[in-house]
């Protein structure tokens, strides 16, 4: 199903039935309103002004909508930040107060903003909970953009001597945990604790870690207030967050994600692009520019639909040209229409589009809509309508999305430990499980992310690559319920303090796999030694650990000076160096032979997903390409020739 | 006529007298002193001392020169700063205090300092208004070097609001204007508002928008005290002030000029070459390394022109290497003087060097005089002496600059609106200016800066390379004298108000050539698409709009999608994207033919102008040029072969 | 001789007998302990805890090992930070405070910290002055590392004002020595005067460079304290510092190592390798990405001991990957051993190996110890064992270190003046003086570094690639001992008070080589022009004097318009550019052979180093080398064939 982003305080109210309609008329049947609507919600300090909200429900109920309603405390308004400025969190870089004139000015750790947010989210539940146009709610606003998951307020600094004070007990325990001793930096109370920010230079890794964990949990925390109050007023409704990808946030998405009917994403592809790109030679860029690449969207839904056990939404959609990416084309033609197929084939249960009419004002003016400014249709409109006909032809309700064979583990920790211990300026941890994604995307496999306490259920295959800092136990889990499991370098780098483990690493994974990683070393880009594996030659760069097997471990593959690249022990395999993606394709190829788990090498623009026996093939490319569909297959959509940025859809024989 | 710049405070008294007889001797005629001098002035608070500096003007008038005083506002003295610290402006991109130890330490919204500078400058007028000695004053110096237009000062936060209150009256009509309903920015009061630095995210557009109009008014009204004071105190003498580019200081310099007797600029062609060409491949660069880009200097020339009525002066014109560009090269042998000759064929009515003698201190004691430290001649001194006896030949003050036949429209709000509303990386409204410039200088057009409101007079061509927020009318009005008029892609984009235009862009423009802009892309270097005019394939990349011709209009040049790139109605022209030089000049070069305009490809490193009937060819390059002077002509300076940095006059025969 | 830099804090106390037998059973001499143990020395204010340090004291004294005490004064403790907040420097880039939790969070200009600091110091000399244990001490731990030299507090600006009150006596002095009329920048008091940082733009170069001076003099008063107390107390035991690199610090290391009993330097070439050549293309960085390159470390060894009479060490030496270059690579095979003995070749007292466990926790544990972290041998373990083996066939105490035929003068006010003021952004004095060293080196030439003030004694050459501000007669003194004295481009530039020498540079120079520079370039890289010497051209660029010679002064090179490009009288010579790597060897190879130093051209992976009789030949390169011994050579270490990463010594035939 479809849906649209409104926001009926920017236009007259004699605008709205006619908005109405023509989206019913459209095939649009969710529309989320209010979350930016504090100011007009609540003019003046408890003061609130609920009847244009009230008008706006119900027209838009009178069209036959669903009303899905934001929260709106992404956007606290200026009385509320003049009367408590110690709202507004701190940039931790410059130690500058981030003011109030934008979004996100509010720091999590506030406690008088907490309580605000809750009190505004209590109004509108009361309100609204039990209104039949109300379909659900959303939380907030994307948490944590802009990067504002970390502040160095004195609110935060307060707070996490609390959170220390909570983990440790006392405070030797954690002086020892931190290995404070080192440079002198032990505390004597938990109040002389600092946030490790501003310092002369590197702070310790293991108070770093602490203070992202607190401030992962200080989002929880906030957003946890909220689902609360809408759990308890307005039963039966849904509750969703739209999530931004986990590598800008730095927050633990499944924690966050717990108490949620089901998890939301807002899918940007072209933004996505340009910036994962930024460093890309114009050549290998402008294949890309105005499609997206074809990983990208998938990546992230992938992990949307883990985080929760309902049909993820796309809360917005990109419908056109963007206004906050380096450069912002337009999508090709064709690619609204793609990318809305894309989400469905992974599982999405809406996709909304972002938004309903672009705004002549403000910041985003230049961001399009589905309709311009002045109402007319734009370019995205054709394609909205050709995938409400194309809707009609599947019945996705009834086809929900199958678990799939191969688990990749997505690990926040090793994230952070990415970011805080890099080692090498090339370590980046997204890059290394995009990169594990892609090569398994390439080979026409379909992929479920899951976190590293997950069930292993009966998945074939499991990739996992990095768990940075495993719970004991965590890494038997992962390998009780058969699959082949390949875990990547710097696996068990940690203990869950950040410090070396007992008898080096791979610390508790040793159990599985006995073996030492007895040095690392991180090269320079363009820097790379070689290593060999089944006869071919690979390189190691970024990260390369040096290795000893343990008992009845056989090294699959060596590093040009002898030293093992590659261990394995029964159903268990150790990777001790990141290479390129024609390796990692080409191992992974392998497992899944062995795993059985079909695969098929597929053009660079061309991706496949399966949802219940539906078969989606989407072209990225700008030439048709061929759908691998058995002979005979009857098409539901499109054919065996697939046009240049198409979509064929057909039915898997069972 | 030629002049310099002079501080006698830096030398001892008894070299003043040898120091003006030398100056009086090489042929100068001007001297301005003084613009620094406020710690020699004032010594201590009201204590003035006006006794050398009486001696300093009867030095140089018993030696037969011309003083030009600056008011030395640049430069308060400690003393000042440490009884009013709330005088120091606040970077906005750090909101740090822009402290004492350098030059234009100063928030233009302190009444604190204005009041200062008004009492100082009084204090100078009243003794030095009537002295037969002073031909004329400079307000401060270089107003808003360094970025000191904006400053986050609580000075300019309170002075902001009170300039809010002006323009919008009530607080309701504010936040309509600015669509503050977007994001909850909503304000009760104009006591509420921010200024729009130091927020989480990207501010609203308006809001910047307000504030950089609002800055640029600061520094009128910061100036216009000071000319109020000199207008009254001083009678027959000018009053000027020495620019630096508009691209640096963001303000709007007709408004700042509208009371001067003439603008001057400060030309520094090697500085100003090597930060515009700071990316250039080392081989492009190298070329221009020791003379300036050919139109860089004449860009600005042509712009200070178009200020104030009187000729402009070259108040500071660069005679050897300078002190803060990246590199600094010295100028190749030739150049000085050619630069001269080049400002005067541009209308200069005197060019006044920086300075008389290198300081052997402080911060520009490794930027070159005339004389070396030692008095000894520098590198310039034999092409000023060659200067002199150029101008003898030429009859300059009875050929006063002539109209040109083209005009290009420059638009300080087109700046602001690329700053604020980038869109695209590179977009860069100087660079879009300068593109068109070149391009007419190349095809040996001569060009006139005129403001966006400015009278079309008898202009055969006006070229708007993009007009950003037009008023009712501008538009009609360019078009008025019927010119050939040409749009560039962003005119009409937005109201005054940075929102969206009713019915669309370009607004008010469809009045003149009815039309729609549907979509903008913006596209990263290297990834350009391409469009066809004339059967010739041209890119497009940096700004591309998607337009409908209305009715009546003809599509002259179409994208490879078919979508229309340049549309016509009558004399009017809507060009749809940039592209780049070549395409420019070729259609630039279209429409002089059928404005009756004549042409001539220049090669590369040869300019000409013309100055009432005088012609100078200018030859920048390294090997002799041709002077494209008809047969027989007789050359009043240099002959048909221009050697290498060398110059040819010669008058135009009626 | 060999030590190990260790940490009794950070073990259990019954694993140091164990540790403690292994160290002396590996041949290791000295251990160096204690430097960042303050908050273990002193738990709590005026609390002191010794009974540990007694302990591990004894632990290694029962093994034979001697020990070094670092002052724990790099690390004050949490609540000495608490008590007295203003502490903490201020970055003078940022303005804010750098705060606690990391090291090195005092300013040097804080008189509490000093108190405190002398407090710790005199408790522990009190308690181990005359331990028999106690070899000697070393002050501090890197002093201004991690940019700390200046700070921008008010303890410093309040310090730096009685600092210029002492050197300037009134404060007209000061205002006429930095040139303060210039943009009314006087002081009327000293209380009147700011730190150099935070205006709006540059400030006066003078203004810095007493601030630099004084920040030096500061750290310089800083330690002279902890000397004093180290004097007294622990009378017979040596004290040093293990150094950084000047170009880190800026601060004047002969003055800081005045009373010293020998200099130390921490050596980590791979780091310093990475950084150094940040921008280097990778093909050209890979060779040296696990060696270093070959002049890097000995450039630091030859400046280190030339700053205190006693044969200096190596007090840290990096024994494998490291945490903190922007990539960390393990060293090559035989590396560690190499540079081991490269030190020693360059007359190292001891070499001391940084550290003996890897640490399992907080800001190193990437960083590679002797010890994994599990107590097995690291890599570099058995390269320890084969040092100990050549050692024993070397008698290096019988073998000081010999004086060099050739000087070239380190000038820390040329590096003060390239920083200052620039010039030209390519300008950096390091890579001058380093471009030097490593030409003379790739001639198998050895070098002394001597300071502007030293005595010439019998050097053949003394090369000085840049003397900035001589004071009067240092240059004749330089001469005086009748060597052949180059004198690279900016000697001479400045006065001591960094203002234009009368009658231009080379000011004081010219008594020996009369001569004026008239005028100064700088070229952007790429943009070079050439000049011509002994028939070949080389390139100019980075700065470019146009000088005129005097009477008697020969003209040996000439830039391609004829210019002087390099000046001989007698047997000084003044270079007037910078040139190439090509150029300075060729120049130096001349000036070598006329001064009757012998020179080879080396293979680029190879380098020579003589100690008394010794020779040294360290094969940096991937494939063997022959040493250039004479037919019939004895080797007492390896032979002419010398392996990869391998080193050969013989003994000189007198």
């Amino acid at each position: 199903m479809l849906g649209v982003c409104y926001y009926p305080e920017h236009w007259p109210r004699d605008q709205w039935p006619d908005d109405a309609r023509r989206m019913a008329a459209l095939g649009l049947r969710y529309v989320r309103i209010g979350e930016f609507a504090w100011s007009r919600l609540e003019p003046d300090p408890g003061r609130y002004d609920f009847e244009w909200f009230d008008a706006a429900l119900a027209t838009l109920a009178a069209a036959g909508l669903k009303v899905v309603i934001g929260t709106p405390t992404a956007t606290p308004p200026k009385w509320l930040i003049d009367a408590h400025p110690e709202i507004l969190p701190v940039d931790p870089a410059t130690g500058r107060t981030r003011g109030f004139g934008s979004r996100r000015h509010y720091d999590f750790s506030s406690d008088v903003y907490r309580d605000a947010a809750v009190k505004i989210v209590t109004a509108l539940a009361e309100r609204y909970g039990a209104h039949p146009g109300v379909a659900g709610w959303q939380t907030d606003n994307e948490l944590c953009c802009h990067h504002t998951t970390l502040s160095a307020s004195p609110v935060a600094r307060d707070a996490f001597r609390l959170w220390c004070r909570d983990r440790y007990g006392d405070v030797a325990a954690l002086n020892h945990a931190w290995g404070n001793v080192f440079w002198s930096m032990e505390y004597r109370s938990f109040d002389e604790i600092e946030l490790p920010v501003g310092a002369v230079t590197e702070t310790s890794p293991a108070h770093r870690l602490a203070w992202y964990r607190f401030s992962s949990d200080e989002v929880v925390r906030f957003h946890d207030a909220q689902v609360e109050v809408l759990r308890r007023l307005s039963p039966g409704r849904f509750v969703t967050h739209n999530f931004i990808p986990m590598d800008e946030t730095g927050i633990d998405n499944h924690r966050l994600a717990r108490d949620l009917d089901f998890a939301s994403y807002d899918n940007y592809p072209l933004g996505r692009t340009d910036l994962r790109m930024a460093d890309a030679a114009p050549a290998d860029f402008k294949r890309f520019m105005r499609t997206g690449h074809p990983d990208y969207s998938a990546f992230y839904f992938d992990q949307t639909r883990g985080l929760a056990p309902g049909a993820f939404w796309i809360m917005e959609q990109q419908p056109g040209p963007v206004n906050w990416a380096t450069h912002n084309p337009a999508p090709a033609p064709g690619m609204v229409r793609l990318w809305t197929l894309e989400a469905f084939a992974h599982g999405a249960g809406v996709v909304s589009y972002f938004r309903w009419r672009q705004a002549p004002f403000a910041q985003e003016q230049m961001h399009a809509g589905l309709l311009r400014p002045d109402s007319s249709e734009a370019a995205a409109w054709p394609e909205i309508e050709a995938v409400v006909r194309d809707l009609a032809l599947l019945d996705l309700n009834a086809t929900p999305a199958t678990r799939a064979r191969v688990a990749l583990v997505v690990d926040v920790e090793a994230q952070w430990l990415g970011e805080i211990e890099q080692q090498g300026q090339s370590y980046d941890y997204t890059s290394i499980l995009l990169q594990h994604y892609s090569a398994l995307r390439g080979i026409d496999v379909d992929v479920d992310f899951i976190a590293p306490d997950s069930d292993p259920a009966d998945y074939a295959l499991i990739v996992v690559p990095a768990l940075a800092m495993p719970r004991p136990g965590m890494a038997e889990r992962l390998a009780s319920g058969g699959a082949i499991v390949l875990f990547g370098p710097r696996s068990g780098a940690k203990t869950p303090e950040l410090t070396y483990p007992e008898g080096l690493p791979p610390g508790p994974l040793r159990a599985l796999l006995p073996m030492r990683v007895l040095s690392v070393e991180t090269l320079r880009p363009g820097c790379e030694d070689a290593f060999a594996w089944n006869g071919r030659s690979y390189p190691s760069g970024f990260w390369r650990e040096t290795v000893e097997p343990g008992d009845g471990v056989e090294t699959l593959a060596r590093y040009d000076d002898g030293g093992a690249a590659l261990l394995r022990r029964g159903r268990v395999l150790y990777l001790a160096t990141l290479s390129d993606t024609a390796f990692t394709t080409d191992l992974l190829e392998a497992l899944c032979a062995e795993a059985g788990v079909a695969t098929l090498r597929l053009p660079d623009d061309l991706r496949l997903r399966r949802r219940g026996d539906l078969v989606f093939a989407l072209n990225y490319g700008a030439v048709p390409a061929t759908a691998p569909a058995p002979e005979g297959t009857t098409f539901l959509i499109g054919g065996r020739e697939i046009g240049a940025r198409d979509v064929a859809i057909w039915r898997e024989r069972a």
